[in-house]
Order: C-alpha cells, then structure tokens, then sequence
C-alpha cells in the first residue's frame, strides 16, 4: 500500500469523505455521497458516488471506498479500517460494512437527509424489514431446481476459503 | 446487445444461475452462489460470487450479475428484467435489486440453508432491523462537518441524474 498522509482527527477523515462527495457531483459522477476508508491512522481509499458515470446502481461511494479500500489491501476484510461516509449508508451499503467486517462507521447526513434531498434508502430500510411477501420487490421461491447440493460441496471441502 | 440463446421456463433460467454458482466454486472464485439476468426472455447476464478470485467482499452473484447486465444494456435501471439468483440474496443483494429497480426475484435455496452452509447472511438481516445503537457494528453520528450542503447543491442542480 502506498503511504498517504497522515489525517489524526475524525473531523479531518469526514471533510474527506465530504470533500469526496463535493468532487463527485462536479464531475457528474452521481449522487452527492463520498466515503473514505481508514487504515492506521491513514486514508487508504477514497471514493464518491458513480452510478451515473459508471453506470452502475451498486457503485455507491461506500462500496466503492470498499472494494478499493480491499484492492489495496490485498484482501477481502476490514476489521482493522474505519469507514467515513458523508451521510448514513443506505441498507446495500450497510451490507457491504458487515461483509467486509468493518467495525466502525462514522456519517454525517442521515437517511431523512437523503430522503429530503430525493433518495430511497428510507424505504429500502421499510422493504428490508418487511416479510418477503409484503415488499413491493416480488420475491418467488422456486422449488425445481435442487440448490442445496452445491452449497453442500463447498461446506465439505476443506479447502474452502470463508469470507 | 448480443443475442444469446432464447430459454424460456423458470426452471431453465433457474438451472442458469445454480450452473453459475457449481462453476464459481470450481473455479476457487468465492462462495456456492450464482445467479442470472434475464431481460425480454434473454440471459443477458451471469454471475457467481467472487469474493475470493476478485479480493472484493461485494462481488456477491447477484451484484455481478447487476453490474454487468447495465453494462450490456448500457442503464442503471432494469425495471424490465428478472434476477434468477441460486440463493435467496443477502441484505447488500436485497439493497442492490432495489436501487437497479428490478420488479421480480426468483430464488432457488433459502437463506437458512446459507446459515447452515456457514454464511452470515440471517445475522446480517437481524442487524440491519436492530437500531442503530444495538448492532455490533458501531455507528457514530458525526455532527463537526457540514454534509447537508452538497446534498441540497446536487437536489437543486435542474440537470441532475436521479436514480
């Protein structure tokens, strides 16, 4: 990993992660969010929103910060990194945080300020908590096709590498 | 986009994406997930996990499967489309078919079976439920920077993308 300077407050870490979002939308990436990734005391990724440049509804700046954060790092957890994001991440995001075993998240704006500014993570939260068949995405158990068996093969081998 | 063959049950589809994840896991590429896009009765797009081969915790099946279908058709959104995913999808997944507005799920094994295969995913749905204050990872509300400006800059931007 390449060295970057040192930032010592949480202040400093979040104007980034504003400053990241701020850049974005001049640059007509996407949406106004950015997040940074700390790693011992330094910035080791930094990234806004780029659904619209990337043209990628998963391309949020959290789960950009991420997988850059991990390319860096050469690997695929975190649990020694802190994530700066410049609002409330949104329950993909949120995902994201636990599947990378982040265990810090320091935000700003909150989901009713994205909310106000336009955005759907307020009723993705609803959706989320919501029975599968009261949501207003159709989720269709399908019986005709074994699956189990697949994940039985890779349960039993050995070799297997958990994430 | 290119013509791929034309299969037109459920249960094919559903073949597809089980076919994706046995392929994923021969292949070392990450967990025994795969899954399918399907728009207008095409596969547009396939996908297995590949967490470990790609060093990127988010390259969950369905989120690959996502990217690389807007890539394809060359949107974000696939209102149009179906995800055939082996496993019912995890909370990151469930965020990611929401903001690609997908309409309709298909699912083969449950997410029991991937608590039982070792997969974390029935903890992260009860943790995304908890309030913030009572999941086991932490998130601070940063009040020193202000982060609501960009969002009103981008909301009142008349040539802003939604998305």
């Amino acid at each position: 990993m390449t060295p970057q300077k040192v930032i010592q407050t949480h202040e400093q870490y979040m104007r980034e992660a504003v400053a990241a979002a701020a850049n974005g939308i001049r640059s007509n990436c996407g949406g106004p969010f950015g997040a940074v990734v700390v790693c011992a005391g330094q910035v080791i990724a930094r990234a806004c929103n780029r659904v619209v440049k990337d043209c990628d509804p998963t391309a949020h700046a959290e789960v950009n910060a991420i997988r850059e954060a991990c390319r860096v790092l050469g690997r695929f957890h975190l649990e020694d990194c802190e994530l700066y994001a410049s609002c409330e991440p949104c329950p993909m995001c949120l995902g994201a945080i636990y599947w990378a075993r982040l265990r810090v998240v320091y935000y700003a704006a909150t989901r009713q300020d994205a909310a106000d500014a336009g955005f759907s993570d307020a009723l993705i939260y609803e959706e989320l908590a919501a029975k599968p068949e009261a949501r207003s995405v159709k989720f269709v158990k399908h019986s005709g096709v074994e699956a189990v068996a697949v994940m039985r093969t890779w349960a039993s081998d050995p070799n297997r590498r958990e994430y």
